[in-house]
């Protein structure tokens, strides 16, 4: 079965078009990682390729290396960062996986033992909670 | 807190090395890809980077291109090899996160509508099982 088209009024396209405001911790010529505003734990950040695609499954391989070095240096900041004791990394493709937004994306999520995943609860993290968290980031990358 | 190092006594390398056979759907010069023993889902496949590495964490990023190329054939390949209606990619590092074997892998899960992902239960699915549904992927890559 044919997936649909990518759908350039989604709203991470939006929010790399800069329609839409975002908590953004890293930008590069190829690749923007931002707060997720529904985080399922303290931390969780979005890494997202500038060039379209649904997912995993239709996007250019060549982007690849450059987004999953961004993923690296942010699962490594935001340990850092928070202090963490993990990194989980989580990538949806299709809605039967739990994707709701699509444009490709991978979720990066800090871990603590003995605290288990927040599910996906729809909840909105406080902005000035996100900008926070976003700084620390920020800052952890930086150093 | 600096990372425990690289052991090279671990499983997948044990793989790697054809020192304990595994049901392999791919094979190239940096990324291997083998059936997980304890699905969580049918079709459950594991991409895994030959260089050694415990994580994402402290991986060489050189390897990204690489290995996520094959995650994306593997997601796409699961997919029609069991007439899936999406794909879940996971990656843990870390105990908090769940992660068991310390070296690099990539969980690439096969899924169908309204079917949650079972947990990691520890629980061994038959060889038999494992080796037609490795059968069912390799025909979908090669097609």
């Amino acid at each position: 079965m044919a997936e649909a088209a990518y759908d350039p009024g989604n709203i991470f396209a939006k929010i790399l078009r800069g329609e839409i405001p975002s908590h953004r911790v890293y930008e590069d010529d190829a690749v923007v990682a931002f707060m997720d505003v529904m985080p399922q734990g303290i931390g969780h950040t979005l890494v997202v390729p500038k060039a379209p695609s649904r997912n995993m499954l239709d996007a250019d391989p060549a982007i690849f290396g450059p987004l999953f070095g961004v993923v690296q240096k942010v699962a490594v900041a935001v340990k850092k960062a928070f202090n963490a004791d993990g990194v989980t990394l989580m990538q949806f493709n299709e809605p039967a996986s739990g994707q709701t937004v699509y444009h490709l994306h991978v979720h990066v999520v800090p871990r603590f033992e003995g605290v288990p995943l927040k599910p996906h609860s729809g909840q909105m993290e406080k902005p000035e909670v996100l900008a926070e968290n976003a700084g620390k980031i920020r800052a952890a990358l930086a150093g």
